[in-house]
């Protein structure tokens, strides 16, 4: 395969893209960085040149995954709160059923605790809580205890999605009407309910 | 420091009792399996006999108190569920208060993501979770429903049992009200309250 002339950037991006398809494909045990480079048409060397490792190579991949859905699910329209809401969940599950094996990789998996990954996943949901504060606007002791209750909303989300994915016991619906419910009683939704 | 005659079960629960208190009062880090030792009035061979390193050491102790909450929080008498809850939330809150360094090792401090106290808590929760559902006393796809929400829950309450652990910003009656409402409205309180 003849190697295509790339910026730095767009060679990143390549091995990106090879990786993530590669890591949907099997688990995460079964891929290898030399079928990236081969796939890409470059040397061992470049691919290692671009990441040390394969468990950077897959925090790389999911810290671009977590960059593009935080991209997609921002909260910054005049719909209602819980419309907002809902079709930020939805997405959310809408990653999981397009990801299901990072699912398992970074919850249960080989990268399980992992420092890098864990670290991806408390930005982006401090990301997401610091969106849904401000959106709720509140002030002093009740934006306090929003924050907590917003964070443990966040972990719960998180892990009622993984949990799903394992079990698949109930639907979708049921899933995202869970974390509605669950989000309406431990912030006072019709209290705040910005732009309905 | 003459050396006390005690069973292998008695010794091991006192190796346990002084890296207890130990790793009470000072950082993971700062804790030597040499000190605890010492304090034992044991040849640090025979600690590693027990105990082969540090953190399987800590890991012994977190998962005795692990047990012991466990113990002291069954759901087992004809209390209504939510008065029980309440004293079940209760008493976890008394256990990060009593240990504030625990939830900072294996939360966020070198113990984050360590695979053995990850199974503690997995198993904790999991104990907890099956109490839970047996009191609810649901059947077919309620019940499945209510294992997922559950489970959701109670990651819910520790999140945010760590987080204000860390913030202190709210008071620990907010906080249990907070885990309280946010069960009553995962799982439908009032239509289960068994023993009411």
């Amino acid at each position: 395969m003849a190697r295509r002339r790339l910026s730095p950037a767009q060679r990143r991006d390549q091995l990106l893209d090879i990786g993530a398809a590669l890591f949907a494909a099997r688990p995460y045990e079964d891929v290898l960085m030399e079928d990236v480079a081969d796939q890409a048409g470059v040397t061992r060397g470049l691919m290692y040149h671009y990441f040390p490792n394969k468990r950077d190579f897959y925090a790389a991949i999911f810290q671009r995954a977590s960059d593009r859905l935080l991209a997609s699910t921002g909260l910054d329209d005049d719909r209602p709160l819980e419309e907002q809401l809902t079709t930020a969940i939805e997405a959310h599950i809408q990653y999981f059923v397009d990801n299901p094996r990072d699912a398992m990789t970074v919850n249960r998996g080989a990268l399980a605790g992992d420092p890098a990954i864990q670290a991806i996943i408390a930005a982006e949901l401090s990301t997401v809580g610091a969106r849904i504060l401000d959106k709720l606007g509140l002030e002093g002791h009740a934006r306090e205890i929003a924050a907590i209750a917003v964070h443990g909303w966040l972990v719960f989300g998180r892990a009622v999605c993984v949990e799903w994915m394992q079990s698949q016991t109930i639907s979708r619906a049921e899933l995202t009407e869970l974390c509605l419910r669950a989000f309406a009683s431990v912030i006072d939704l019709d209290a705040h309910n910005v732009g309905a």
